[in-house]
């Protein structure tokens, strides 16, 4: 019987009284998806792109770390395998790497060959992703050297402390001690925070606590794909689960490590869940994920909650990518695009 | 093993070459999803909206109709009931709606009860979807009706020909007809073209059809969830397919439509899949879409296309919306956000 469909229909198009009225009296029934095949998309997209897109779902996905033993015994056989990659990265970047310590936190500060004159005053603070939990030390660099590389800002990139040498909230704490001394010398309308994953959740919380402390927001922030809710709430949780290929699963190894982080503190927190802090006063943003994305979810409810607190934000969301695949290969025109559209937003709010 | 899953982890912060390397000797294999239940969002979602995500799948989604009368008597008999709430929406909205004609095109003037003076030297032109071939007459008015009362702007919505009566260009031709009618009295940068789904992929096919015929470029444009690509093209007809409850399929009733009202002319026309337009020198844009939207993919595409050409694009997309339900009912919070978002870019864009 079409009169049925035809509401529905009907809807699309308009204010519907009669669709509104039958919807009161359902029930939130969750929805039955059949299994399907999903094809490697191509259209828009670069080969190299497409490459990462058809990769097979990352076979550790599953793996439950429960000690930041476990987590950080994992995290420095991984950054061994980075750090090979460190060296040609740097050097396709034009881009130098000095390691240091700034109010007591080590941080590597990554300067570009060139850097224009607008943007000699203004500093970027980096906080890398990894569930909170791998990429210590240089490993923690790459997102960073893009940046500077692509951008042409001075980035400083936070080594802030993980499990099992620290637990929340280390990261947030150490990053925002960064930030405290950069503003020794550098006002806080020329600061830009931005990461990726958890890096963009501290991105958000960064933010969050600095207000806590009195210290004055920066002139902007940029969190990729951010881990803004480890509740386990965000329907791309359900829908893109088993579609990305990177994280897989919200029961997977990056949720789980995010709980050894935490070591037992409540996970709304908003400094460890930030969709949940008010977002009022907030700098301007740049959200940035892909149609795949596990955090798809989390990325534009950031986005709409900012803007529903009337901040300026914007949304780049990348055909088929999972998550944080815009930053997987800086050889890619995708990854030049993402961090081209990040340093044109910075170019545009810092300094106002 | 560790050391496998090591690469894929390390890419998510850096450029991985043996990832590259990896990646070079795959071949684009699909993705097997398995069957799985998608509980409803709730979080960042109004009741009312949740009702909407709640509601089962479209029972006639797959009615594939084949002729411009088979169209038109479902058109006929949907829009007997569409019209049923256009007065009740008209009174929310305190919008009065005039029948009229310009450049020999059916419209509905649409006038807002208040218009203020920033706002009183611009021209909307709407262009309602329903896969070309719906929503006739005043049943295609709903959209042009809550963008005047949220936006406060005169409207111009544009009752285009459709099948059996025309075929295409008809629709764009008769909708840059009005345009050319309204420059007569209005300039270009104080006009905005608006629409979603087959309006939003009109709104794009405007701007290329008024540029051949060397008319000037609008101000500002707003396409909604535009079914910007009619060739079965973009990942989301895949990754939501069954996930969508309004359009369910890439195989469904809206593609079967366009197919009527294309009348054998060649899908990938950018007239009919404005995606493979060219997009330099387009006006402003501001683009709607949800993340269980079939055509999220072809929302984001136009997107990242408009960006790639050096044009100032936002994007908005909604937590867990299927497509257009962010137009479904004027009285719920979603839907004033997404007309207020594109109110607020016209304000920004138009006149300049």
């Amino acid at each position: 019987m079409k009169p049925t469909g035809l509401v529905l229909l009907a809807a699309a198009a308009l204010a519907v009284a009669p669709v509104a009225a039958h919807a009161d009296d359902a029930a939130l029934t969750p929805l039955q998806v059949p299994a399907k095949t999903l094809p490697v998309p191509t259209a828009d997209i670069s080969p190299g792109m497409q490459k990462f897109i058809a990769a097979p779902l990352n076979p550790d996905w599953n793996d439950l770390w429960k000690t930041g033993e476990e987590t950080r015994a994992y995290a420095d056989k991984q950054a061994a395998g980075v750090m090979k990659n460190v060296p040609g990265l740097l050097e396709r970047m034009h881009v130098t790497s000095t390691p240091g310590t700034m109010g007591g936190v080590k941080v590597y500060t990554l300067t570009p060959a060139t850097i224009p004159p607008e943007n000699a005053d203004k500093v970027l603070i980096h906080v890398h992703g990894g569930c909170y939990v791998l990429f210590p030390g240089e490993a923690g660099t790459p997102e960073g050297i893009m940046m500077a590389g692509f951008g042409h800002y001075k980035v400083i990139s936070v080594d802030y402390r993980m499990p099992p040498e620290a637990y929340f909230p280390a990261a947030v704490d150490d990053a925002v001690d960064v930030y405290k001394e950069v503003l020794k010398t550098t006002p806080a309308k020329n600061v830009a925070f931005f990461g990726t994953s958890a890096g963009g959740a501290l991105a958000i919380e960064m933010v969050l606590r600095a207000r806590e402390k009195g210290l004055p927001v920066p002139g902007a922030i940029a969190p990729g794909t951010p881990m803004s809710d480890v509740t386990k709430t965000g329907d791309s949780f359900y829908t893109n689960e088993k579609v990305d290929n990177i994280l897989v699963s919200r029961d997977g190894f990056c949720d789980a490590a995010t709980v050894v982080y935490a070591k037992g503190h409540d996970l709304k927190d908003p400094l460890l869940s930030p969709v949940y802090g008010d977002m009022h006063g907030f700098p301007p943003a740049i959200l940035t994920t892909g149609t795949r994305d596990l955090l798809l979810s989390n990325t534009v409810r950031v986005h709409r909650n900012l803007r529903r607190a009337g901040v300026a934000a914007e949304l780049e969301v990348f055909e088929g990518q999972s998550h944080a695949q815009y930053q997987f290969d800086d050889r890619l025109p995708e990854t030049k695009e993402a961090f081209g559209e990040i340093a044109m937003f910075f170019g545009e709010h810092l300094g106002h």
